[in-house]
């Protein structure tokens, strides 16, 4: 009789433990996933920015498996794991499973203050990005209607909360749009009057890598047009504005890239967590007492040397997807399981046009071309070979020309609206 | 000092009333818009059935005018419009004009029964476009997960209202989808066991068209596996299902490509309207007693022969606006306005792959010559290069593999939902 592997989540976690199991054809996998797209995460701020179409970088899950008969694909959520009857629950009914994998990675932290989240959307799926970009353009054509002074400022204050990659990546691209895309194309305001405020709260910017790329991002950003302010905490966001203790800024566009959690089904397992809601996870990648469930991706934590867990990268997810399907291979084999190794091959992140820093073991690469690197690795990423060829297209297009592609401000709502 | 003109829609004839005039520097442009983008609306089944994206067939309209500061755009609806004191008042403020040229086109009409676009979007905008993209996909992940043969057969039973262009592409696509694009996703439903309900009130498909070649499409459709019902009015649309007088069809997406009525705008202009609320306009498409004010595109009901006004069409609303421009240029030099003649360049729909119809005076073509003609000058006609290599691009790609860039459900919320 087949093995039934259940997988949730089809982010770079599962969607690679879903490929290795793929192949086995005694394996029936059933990949359970809310949404039916597979996102690039990694290029999502670009959406945000108008730099591409959502669907250039998503890919509807069920296609990844369309040669895989033993791949079964359902767009649902889970609702509950029963793991001594060894079955998930979702809407549409229950089922049992020989081994659990769970990929449900992480969504973003207003530490507290969800109700912050409508004046500062975050960046995780692609109705964020989309609504992202709706508010940065609209925001300039909010600018280009208003005479009063004070006002226009106001529209044309962007304020980035979060000092990591995605926030240093979203303001650049901010920058740039500002001052280069959109400049011909308004009459009444000087798009490059756009303030662009990265905040952070530690003491320096991107503090994953060494300190010296750290301020060259920092120099790079201020260059093209960002102000950064770090050990500035947020205390308050509202409609107009941000406070931080006893100052403030009033801006209409805030953008939130600062806390991650865990995502909320880690919590059903009944299984040590650490601090941040992570599941504590035994050198195979399966439960302390329960091999027959895994945890991979960023709900994972995985002690990697004494006291030092693997962080949240996509890299890590897709090779720990990876050992978790093998492992569950071996155990079909009858051989012992092996320990997860992550193979680190470093650390990059884009700041804009020809700018982005690098990391890899000792060597620290900034500049042009630390910034071919990170497009090539990406789009070498991109999952398909239609997507890699569009989203370079794409690129080599938004390079040449400055344009960006996706300029649109799409509604809300899709109803006809008369008079 | 400089002659101001307002146009109102940058749809396509609006667009190209602006063009003509935005090359005479004397000339002053301000261009009113609710949306930030001109949309190729021919294409925008294709969105609504994965095969493009949204970007694709949509360009911002600042940055048609980029290159002319004489023409400034503005992304606002206009509240009213007093020709005594020859302004318009939008929600930022009045503007003077000295010339006004309406553009503001169609809306889809439900017949007095606007409660049934909840259960029936129509096909106008990019929202509407996506969100029957997401009803289309979503049907399919649901019958994927129901065991009830009756349930899972409403979810995969199609019904388009409406037997012109729009309906007619929108069936075939859906069947295409159904019976190739999805064909090797599905383990649990046999997506080729979709039922396509074609619904026309009328005799036959396509009335614009000559009746062989109507019948060549309803033969074509049938082939594709899309069942067409003429004579057949609806009576009800409901969650589940349309009513017809005495019988019903149980439907999870019903699509509506029925009515179109005028912009509500073409009512504040107190001038005599047609029954279906076009603006009546002279031959120089002014308004009868006011040469300071024109009306193009499908808002316009220009007579063309006595009894007979010209129809909704694209190339007309172009022509009307190139001409519409050229009459107020004609003016500023003291010369005589011209009457408009429209160009029949003929009438094209298509069905699917490699199968079109086309009718150009006496000729009639059907199958792949009329398709690849259809091709051809969608592709030629969509603004931009840009846009047009990509989605010739896009649609080779599709061709080759049978495949749908575009397959994605987006969420009507962007909200992050926990648990």
């Amino acid at each position: 009789m087949a093995t039934k592997v259940i997988v949730v989540g089809g982010g770079f976690a599962g969607l690679n433990a879903a490929k290795v199991l793929a192949r086995n054809p005694q394996v029936e996998v059933l990949l359970l996933d809310r949404r039916n797209h597979h996102l690039f995460q990694p290029l999502l701020y670009q959406v945000a920015t108008a730099g591409l179409s959502p669907a250039e970088i998503a890919t509807p899950i069920r296609s990844v498996f369309s040669d895989f008969p033993n791949v079964r694909v359902l767009m649902e959520e889970v609702r509950g794991i029963d793991r001594q009857a060894k079955s998930v629950t979702t809407s549409s009914g229950s089922h049992d499973y020989d081994y659990l994998i769970i990929a449900t990675g992480a969504l973003h932290s207003y530490f507290g203050h969800d109700e912050w989240e409508n004046f500062a959307p975050g960046l995780k799926t692609v109705e964020q990005a989309t609504e992202i970009r709706r508010r940065i353009l609209f925001a300039f054509e909010e600018a280009e209607k208003i005479n009063d002074p004070h006002l226009q400022k106001e529209w044309l204050s962007f304020v980035i909360v979060g000092g990591g990659p995605t926030g240093v990546e979203l303001a650049g691209a901010i920058a740039e749009i500002s001052r280069t895309t959109l400049e011909k194309d308004f009459r009444h305001i000087d798009p490059a009057q756009t303030r662009v405020l990265l905040i952070e709260a530690g003491p320096r910017l991107l503090a994953a890598f060494d300190e010296s790329l750290s301020k060259r991002a920092s120099r790079d950003l201020e260059r093209m047009g960002v102000q950064t302010w770090t050990r500035t905490r947020v205390t308050e966001v509202t409609e107009d504005g941000v406070r931080f203790g006893g100052e403030s800024v009033r801006a209409r566009t805030v953008i939130w890239a600062a806390g991650v959690e865990a995502s909320p089904l880690g919590k059903k397992l009944s299984t040590p967590l650490d601090r941040s809601g992570r599941v504590i996870v035994e050198k195979d990648l399966s439960l302390p007492n329960d091999p027959h469930v895994f945890v991979i991706g960023d709900l994972a934590a995985f002690e990697e040397k004494p006291g030092k867990y693997l962080p949240g990268l996509a890299p890590v997810a897709m090779q720990e997807g990876r050992a978790a399907g093998r492992n569950i291979l071996l155990d079909l084999k009858g051989r012992p399981r092996e320990a997860f190794r992550y193979v680190d091959k470093g650390i990059m992140a884009t700041i804009g046009r020809r700018r982005a820093i690098m990391e890899v073991g000792k060597l620290r690469v900034g500049g042009i071309l630390a910034w071919y690197a990170w497009l090539f690795i990406h789009i070498f990423y991109l999952i398909g070979f239609k997507s890699r060829l569009f989203v370079f297209m794409q690129w080599a297009w938004s390079y040449l020309t400055f344009k960006r592609g996706a300029r649109l401000i799409v509604d809300k709502d899709w109803r006809l609206t008369k008079g």
